[in-house]
Formats: structure tokens, C-alpha cells, sequence
């Protein structure tokens, strides 16, 4: 039986593995053009500048191609040529460099070899508190990884469980093999580390100012650094949703961040700090207190105050990878601290891999909304696992390839980046290409009308995060409230409630701060409205919701036909069918929870006189 | 330290341990009496009478007591002699024989250790998926159940999982060695299997009527029987929550028991079936569907259809242990059946050994609702564990003693029961054991105020079953649902309803049908209501709702000021109190909660003006 791999362009254009003796992104680049262009007449000369790094440039010449680079860029310009030519475009002309500087994968696979939030299977290269991987199978993932462009792969989870300590000491020589078995495809590895880790080494403290603990940190960065010299750095969950952190010390987030900075800086390894902090007893009584208002509060009053190879990373929106927030305020705020930008593949409250959820679109929001020069790397939670085609759903695999384009040129079209990956897995005939893409480019604002409305967010299977529950995370001690009754719905979070909107520079503020001047999508994240407030096309706010909700189940209906009319291969077309059927089944149990929640609460009929269930 | 084991009167009496060659109950008698009376000018003769069972009769002599029993009766003769010594009570005159024969205790042991709905650590006797237990304890708690007058213990789970078909098969030489050591004591073990253990061994069909299964079960009943002569039987769950049963074949339940039945017969063994059988795959847009008519529906017509050793196990309620149910329509539907009556000790509903909840008045209700005459015996789903006082909480051993003095007098005043065990247990002064009877016999109607109203149901924390969430199980497939809207909540299951009050004969139906004769506390169990409606105290609802989650949790705040001004021994004092902290602000969120759904929806004030949150 043919299996995805055999079939997805990006891998299958060149035979595997690629031979053990190239170890560097130089080595793989000549062997993937020596394969590819092999049997042609075209040839390639490959002109290595070091100083060129990451960035390629490709001028075609009499009898074939000159690929100029520095030693990972050579890599990056084949790929970019076989591409063009695989998809028949032109090729890309001038030089091109990524736009932001780290693109991470942050795996959280833990070391039992589960993955927290994990929808394709265990991990790839942990099992049973343990590193274990098939050598064939890392090296696929590595081209697979340089063909999207990505540079990083944080292998461990951030909330670092078990025995995940000792990936940076015991286990550090298998640590630094699975970094040779990436290294050629220019992928560097990244280590969670637990800040309290010195504590299990006699150290009675992990106070960041500690003598004990700074010495215990640089003599570990000291041995990593020998195992694994390029290792791009640690990343650090802390004083969040449980961690231990510097707030157990009286410290800030700077002062432990640095401490740690400055064991990794001799080294040029980076600290990525994630700004995922905020309240996890929240009291649902309190309504003052405003988790989206967290990380804003913790992060802002230090900028200035991190050391230059430390990075905060900040997630998109200021909750948690919702389906609709707006750009969190952290980005306007810090100046001179440096930033990336964190999105999450892993379709958590996005579908979990069962319904189609196509992220490009977003990110070309979340692009163009992010103030300008402001951001220089990227991360996105991994949606990898062990299935034999690594995303569960097939179409998944588009997300981790348009991350790759996004973070290399945000402006990119999303629907040409779709465009591309479809026509480099499957090549279907033009028609059938373009409902694909449609498919794919539309999936976002269909789960985005069955699910909570107009920002809301929440509104889902507490744990699991599959499935509605609208009051299941209401009452609960995570600061996620719509506040529902009889009358209305949603949070003030304008000047004269909450007061996030001032956490946003002035022209931001403006625009979400009034309701006539708030995106339709965001009013429910922003205001609390009644069910019978008028939106500017004239229907209720209830209205809206349930013609979204009726629509939006209308929308996936239409979606299974036009998956139905695609000639994929197998065994994409029975995954994607079989997973269209429950995409099916999830959106009508939304349509009609949440039609039905907001019909006990409002009375108010549908105006079209569909079938809500009392 | 002292550790409650030390203090517990009933087991505290006589030295531990047995002696080993003690192998029956009647040795053990004698063993009791003269260590306890050893030093005493009392003497005890005992007169063994085969025929009397466990039945026993007690008489003063001239120098001391008579007891006249059978072999098990001479034991709890004299553990009630004892008994009435250590409470300074008249001894007990007259012939004593137990009501129900069967006496047993289900624990939800699985062979991994873990104990599914435990409150108490981890299971006495499994571990790792092997049975693994102290000799000492096994002993200790056989004499504890022996002092509460039960008589069977069924070791695992009803939803037999992973290993545990071993326990019939190859590790039937390890129960049966579990078996010797509760023996003497009176206690017989049962089983639960897995009715498609069969085609673990090559039979490819568990159907019962099949000759090939209709073999290995009265193969492996032989089996069993050469190792442990004396085991009670088996117990079933089938075709329920996912559980494999007859409906695979085509087969009635009294087909699949009445097959195992005769398996057991020539031992004497009795094959117990659960009667909890319900769609558990229920669309919550189903209204015809009505969960609690389940287990009629499925039972009611194989009435005369069981073999004679089948007994069919009825949970008291048609839902699920939920604090406030009626008597289940089951126990007045079969009088030619061998049924069971089955209760929880373990606190899976009611406040999981955290709060405080004692279950005779309880019992007390079931006992005079239940038709006289009809049910032979008693099943309580168990609340032990392995931790150091067996029961989590100290006090939660009264309900596994006051179920033992339940199944032998239904009719014995439930604080009788419990001042018994508080006398035996701390021997207060007499104004603190007052206090503490109160506080236990008090306990339940706490916690039913503050928690889901009016017989409702089902607005507990989804899984966990601990704390409010009042619409964690209304979208839900497990039919449980309450449908409160702005207007009203609660589900009509008259005869104008789902029809369910067609369940019971006329004069109990007659009760419940009208809402003018059905008790206030089963109110939202049958009726849905308007907020605005009048109860008999010219209440409405809503202002009832309201008053019972204000004074349920102001009721806690005096419990807890009684409990501390008990002088208990340590540990229980302080593990009491901790809890009493954990019910406290368990008691606050269900007020607040269940208080702020309702007025959400209704949009009614409080006519006390008492805050309830937005």
C-alpha cells in the first residue's frame, strides 16, 4: 500500500535517506540537486558566502542554475528551485532571506512519550521516559522541515514533566545524536528546561540570584554547548498554570530569564522566555480581574530589562489560541525587548485535526495587524506526531508548510501558499486544485460561525477542548467568562469595564473601543451586548448567532461535497472523508448547543423559523 | 503515632491478629470472647446449631452468656455481646437473623491499583495488575466486616478492565488464598467477569446460548470452585456503558445470566446481574428517550424469567446515586425475581468522603418505599481504601458500619446506628456525642440543600463528580438532563411526560403525578416547573432554590463550628477539620453557582436582598 509519504511532493522528489555522510545543509543541498536535476540537462553550481547564512539567491544561467548562499541558504535555494519547478512556477528571482530569524517548532511531546495536545499519534522521537527514534524517519522529517523553511525544533514539552530533566543531563549524548540526525537539514534543537532543575542536585534553591544556581546553570550550559555546539537554546515555561518560576523568590521574570541568558550566551544560544502568565485560581466571582490583561501586566513594566539574547514569546492573542481574539497587547509594548510570535499548529481548540482549519488566512491577520519591525522570530506549537502521515488529517500538513511560508514572507498570499502545498501533494486537475484550495482557504471562517460567536471564545469541552460545552469553563478557576444571562452576553473590556482596550496605543484602542467602530468578529471579546442589539447590516446580535451557527453547518455540508468530488489518492480520500463525517457530526452538535443555550437564555425565535431545539 | 486503627472500637476490642489456624467463624468467636471476656467474670459458652446460619441467639446465665448460633452466628453473636458491652446497651434479646441474606460490598477495585470512584487511596488487595495485599490488614478488615455483619465481598470492579480476567484463571490460586483469610470471618468473595471472557480462549462468540460458551463457563465455574468451595458467585455488568452483554447476540439478559446461573448452580453460587442498563449514546435533542425508564423497560418484562440463583441487583434510584432520587419502579415490577437492592457508600455524588454525608436516614427511605417482602438482598458499592483509616475521611466508616446494621434491620432508627459507631468509635462525653449524631444524621439534608435542587440532578462537575457545574452533563449523551431555560427547568415524567410515573403501581404513581402530593424534595424529578411557581409554603421556586443554597451553606458554617468543638483524637481531628475546610468552600461554590445559573436565567431577586453574583 502506497503511503502519504510516497506521495507528498516535498518529500518524494528525491529518493531517501539521505546518505549519513552529509552532515551539514551544504552536503544535503548537493545531493538533492545532484538527484533531482540528475537525469536532466540542467545543472546547478552552488556558490557558498557564509555571510550569507539563511539567504539564497538563484540566477539561471546558460545550461542551468547558480545557487548562491550562505551554508544553510544553499539548502534553502535548491529546495526553493526544485519547488518552482515541481509547481511550474517561475523561479524565484533576487535574494531571498526569512523574515524572522528563529522559526521554531515547539514540540510538547513529553517524555513518556504522549504529546500534550497531540492529534496525530505519540511522539516521534520519545517513548516510555525515554529518546527513541527511527533514524530514517527523523532524517524525513528534517528535509520536511527544511523544505517549509523552519530552523528550530524545541523536542521537549514546555510544561516539563518527569523525567524531561534529563534531556540536558543523562540523556544529553542521545540528545546530541538526534541533533546530528537534523543538523544537515538546518534544523537546530531547543530544550524546555524546568527553572527549578538545580533543586534535584542538592541546590536547596532555584532563586535566579543564587550563586549556587547561576554556577549550577553555566556549568550546564557548559556541557550542553560541548555535546550539542549548536544548539539554538532553552525555552522556559514559568510561573504559569503550576510552574515553578522566579516569582517563588521574589524575583521578576527578568532576573530569571537573565540568569539563564547568560549561562547560554558564550555559546550564541538564545532563552526563550514564554510570556504565558496570568491567573489559574481565578475566582469567577471577581470581575475585576481580566485574564487577556495578564501577560500585558507582567511583561510590559520590564521592557528594557531582558538581556539580548533573551526572547518573549508571546502568544498571538492575549488568551490562548482561540479561534478569533485580537493581537495581544504585548506586542505595542515592548520595544526594546525581543519578541516572537507564537502560534500553535496543533489544532487545540481548532478542530483537533478532525475538522479542517487551515491557518494561513490568520496569519496573515495577525502579520499585518503586528506592529512593523517590531517582531523578529516565530514559533508555532507542533502538530507532528508518529501517524504514518505525521498530522493526522492529511490537509494538516498544509498548516506546518504554510507556517514555514508565513515565516518567511508574512505578506505571502495565503491562498497561493495553499495553492502551492496542494499542488505539490496531490497535483489534481485545475478545477479540482481550485476547490482544494477554496476548501482549505474558507475552512477557518466555517469552523470560526459553528463555534462561539463573534469572539466569545471558550465555549468548548472543558480538558478536552473538542465539542461545545457553553458554560463548561464559566464557573472554573481559568478566567475564560461570557457571563451569559437572560438579557446578555459577554465582557466589557472597554475603558469603562475591564479596561484592556488601554493596554493598546491609541489608534488600537480607538477601533475596538467603540462598538460601532469593533470588527462584527471581536464585538463578543470586546463588549457585553444584549440579544437584541442591532449589528450594522441591521440583524439582532441573537440573529446573527444563529444564522452563523445555521450557516456554518450549511458551509461544512458543502465542504463534504466538494471533498467528495476530489480525485485524492488513498489513503488521504477514505482519512479525509472519514474525517469529514465527524467534521460533520462536530458541527451540528455546535449549531445546535449553542443555538439552543442562547434560545433558553433569550427566548428569541429565529426570525427564519429553523428547527432550534428547545 | 496513634493511628485510627488503635482507636476504633470495633476493632480496637480484641488483639490482632487472629490467630492463623482461626480458619472458620466459629473459632474466631471463641478466640474474641476469651480475650475479651478473658480477664472478666463473665464466661461464654457457645452452642453451635448448624441450622441457624448466621442467625443467633444470646442468653444471660448465671455465671455469664449463652450463645446459641451456626457457625457464622456464633461470630456475631458475640460481636454483638461485645457490642453491647462497649455501649453499655442491654444485650440483645431474642433470635437475631439478618433481613437481607446477601450482604455484600462491590468494590471497584481494578487489578492496576487504582480504585475507579475510590476515595479512600488505593485498593487494599491490588497492585500493579496482580492481587498484592498485607495479611495483617486483610484480617483486620475482614473483622471489621464482620462486626458490621457483612458477608460478601465482590474484589473487582464491575467494569472488568485490563487484566482482570486473570482472576478466575490463572491467578485463582492467589484469591483463593484472599478467600482463607476473610473466611474466618465470615465474609464469602465474589467476582466480577467479563461475559466475553470466552473468546479470550479461542471461542470466537460469547454468546450464551452457544455450546462452546455454555462449556467453558461451567468449566471455569469447576475451576473455581476446587480453589475457593465457598465463593458466592459471580457478579455481571452487561450491555451497559460500553460493556459487551447478550444484546450482541440477539439474547435476553435472563438468557446471558440464567447460562452463567447454571454454571454456578451445583456449587451453590448465586450469579449476580446488574440492572443498569440505559442508552448511554443519548441525543440530548431526544425527548421521547427518558433515561430513568430504563432499567423497567429492559427488566420488568423478563420478570419469572431468571433461574432461581440469578439475583438481579437494582441501583435504589432509576438514575445514578444522585442525592435525591425515588425508589426505582424496578422493585415493584418483578415478584417473581431474586432482587437485589444496591446502594454506593462510596461518595461518588455526595461529597466524595470530603463532606460530610451519612446514609442511614437515607437508607431508612429506601427501606419503607421499598414493597415488602420483595427484595432479599443488599449490595453497597464500597468506600474503602488503602489508606491509613480505610475511608478518607474517619467519619465515612459510619456508613460502612450503619449499611451493615441497615441490611440486618432496615427498620432501626438511623441515629441509633450512628450514635452506636460515634459511642464505639470516640466515646465522647454525652453533650459532644450528641453533637456529632447530630452532625452525621443532619448531614445529608446539608448537603442536599446546597447542592442540585429539588431532585434535579446531574449538575455536578462532569467525571470528577465533585463541586457544581450545572450544565456540565445537558448536552451530554448519558441522558441527563434538566433543560432549564428563562422561564423554567426540569423534566414532566408524568403520564402527560415521558410517561415515566407509568412505571409504578397506581397508588405510588398516584403520589408522584400531581404536583400538589409529590413531595417538594422530588419536585424538579418529575415536573418542570416555572420559577414563579408556588410551592405549598407560598414560596415560589426560584425564591426555594435561593433559600436552600443560602442556608445549606450557612448550615455548614454551624457544622463546622460544631465540629470543632469536639474533642476527637488525633489524626481524626485534624483530618476532620481539614475537610470540613474543603466542604466549606465546596458548600460556597455550590451556593454561588447553582444561585447565579438560576438567576441568570430568571432573572429574579432574591427576596432577602442576600448577594448572589452576576
Amino acid at each position: 500500500m502506497s503511503t502519504w509519504k510516497d506521495r507528498l511532493a516535498w518529500l518524494r522528489a528525491l529518493p531517501l535517506p539521505i546518505p549519513a555522510e552529509a552532515d551539514m545543509p551544504s552536503a544535503v543541498a548537493e545531493i538533492e540537486a545532484a538527484s533531482y536535476f540528475g537525469g536532466k540537462p540542467e545543472s546547478v553550481i552552488f556558490q557558498k558566502e557564509a555571510s550569507l547564512g539563511e539567504a539564497y539567491e538563484i540566477t539561471k544561467t546558460a545550461s542551468g542554475y547558480t545557487i548562491r548562499g550562505g551554508e544553510t541558504g544553499l539548502l534553502y535555494g535548491v529546495y526553493a528551485l526544485i519547488f518552482a519547478m515541481e509547481t511550474h512556477e517561475p523561479f524565484p528571482r533576487g535574494l531571498h532571506k526569512p523574515c524572522y530569524a528563529l522559526r521554531m517548532l515547539n514540540c510538547w511531546d513529553n517524555m513518556s512519550g504522549d504529546i500534550e495536545r497531540g492529534y496525530a499519534g505519540r511522539s516521534l522521537w520519545f517513548e516510555g521516559g525515554r529518546l527513541s527514534w527511527e533514524a530514517d524517519r527523523i532524517r524525513e522529517l528534517g528535509r520536511m522541515l527544511g523544505w517549509a523553511g523552519i530552523n528550530a525544533l524545541c523536542v521537549n514539552n514546555v510544561n516539563v514533566r518527569g523525567e524531561a530533566h534529563r534531556l540536558i543531563e543523562e540523556d544529553l549524548g542521545e540528545l546530541a545524536r538526534l541533533a546530528e540526525a537534523l543538523r544537515p537539514f538546518g534544523v537546530r534543537l531547543m530544550a524546555s528546561i524546568d527553572i527549578s532543575q538545580p533543586m534535584l542536585h542538592g541546590i536547596p534553591t532555584a532563586d535566579p540570584l543564587d550563586g549556587r544556581v547561576i554556577d549550577w546553570w553555566r556549568e550546564r550550559a557548559e556541557a550542553v554547548y560541548r555535546a550539542i555546539p549548536d544548539l539554538a537554546g532553552f525555552v522556559v515555561k514559568a510561573d504559569s498554570e503550576h510552574r515553578p518560576g522566579p516569582f517563588t523568590y521574589g524575583r521578576t521574570h527578568a532576573e530569571g530569564a537573565n540568569m539563564l541568558a547568560r549561562a547560554l550566551k558564550p555559546f550564541g544560544g538564545a532563552l526563550v522566555w514564554r510570556a504565558f502568565v496570568y491567573n489559574c485560581q481565578q475566582d469567577w466571582r471577581d470581575t475585576a480581574t481580566d485574564r487577556p490583561k495578564a501577560a500585558y501586566e507582567t511583561y510590559a513594566p520590564l521592557d528594557g530589562q531582558f538581556d539580548d539574547n533573551v526572547i518573549l514569546q508571546v502568544k498571538y492573542g492575549p488568551f490562548d489560541f482561540q479561534v478569533r481574539e485580537p493581537l495581544s497587547p504585548t506586542f505595542y509594548a515592548m520595544p526594546r525587548t525581543q519578541l516572537a510570535l507564537e502560534v500553535q499548529l496543533a489544532q487545540e481548540y481548532t478542530g483537533h485535526q478532525i475538522d479542517l482549519y487551515a491557518m494561513n488566512p490568520l496569519w496573515r491577520e495577525i502579520g499585518r495587524a503586528l506592529p512593523e519591525g517590531r517582531v523578529r522570530h516565530v514559533a508555532a506549537v507542533s502538530n507532528l506526531g508518529r501517524d504514518e502521515n505525521y498530522f493526522g488529517h492529511p490537509f494538516a500538513a498544509a498548516n506546518l508548510f504554510g507556517f514555514g511560508k508565513f515565516a518567511w514572507d508574512p505578506e505571502t498570499d495565503p491562498e497561493d501558499t495553499l495553492r502551492r502545498w496542494a499542488r505539490l501533494t496531490y497535483r489534481l486537475p485545475g478545477p479540482q486544485e481550485d476547490a482544494l484550495v477554496r476548501l482549505l482557504a474558507g475552512s477557518r471562517g466555517v469552523y470560526e460561525k459553528y463555534t462561539a460567536p463573534l469572539g466569545l471564545c471558550w465555549m468548548v469541552q472543558p480538558h478536552v477542548h473538542y465539542g461545545p460545552s457553553p458554560e463548561g469553563y464559566e464557573y472554573d478557576a481559568w478566567g475564560t467568562y461570557h457571563r451569559a444571562d437572560r438579557y446578555a452576553v459577554g465582557i466589557d473590556r472597554t475603558a469603562a469595564g475591564t479596561g484592556y482596550t488601554l493596554q493598546y496605543p491609541p489608534e488600537v484602542r480607538a477601533r475596538y473601543e467603540t462598538l460601532e467602530s469593533c470588527p462584527d468578529e471581536l464585538k463578543l471579546f470586546f463588549h457585553r451586548l444584549r440579544y437584541d442589539y442591532r449589528m450594522a447590516d441591521g440583524r439582532t446580535l441573537i440573529q446573527r448567532i444563529y444564522d452563523d451557527h445555521f450557516e456554518g453547518y450549511e458551509e461544512v455540508e458543502d465542504m463534504a461535497a466538494a471533498l467528495r468530488g476530489l480525485d485524492l489518492p488513498e489513503p488521504d480520500r477514505s482519512v479525509a472523508l472519514e474525517r469529514m463525517d465527524r467534521q460533520l457530526r462536530n458541527a451540528r452538535e455546535w449549531r445546535d448547543v449553542v443555538n439552543t443555550f442562547f434560545h433558553r437564555l433569550s427566548g428569541a425565535a429565529d426570525e427564519k423559523g429553523r428547527k432550534i431545539y428547545d
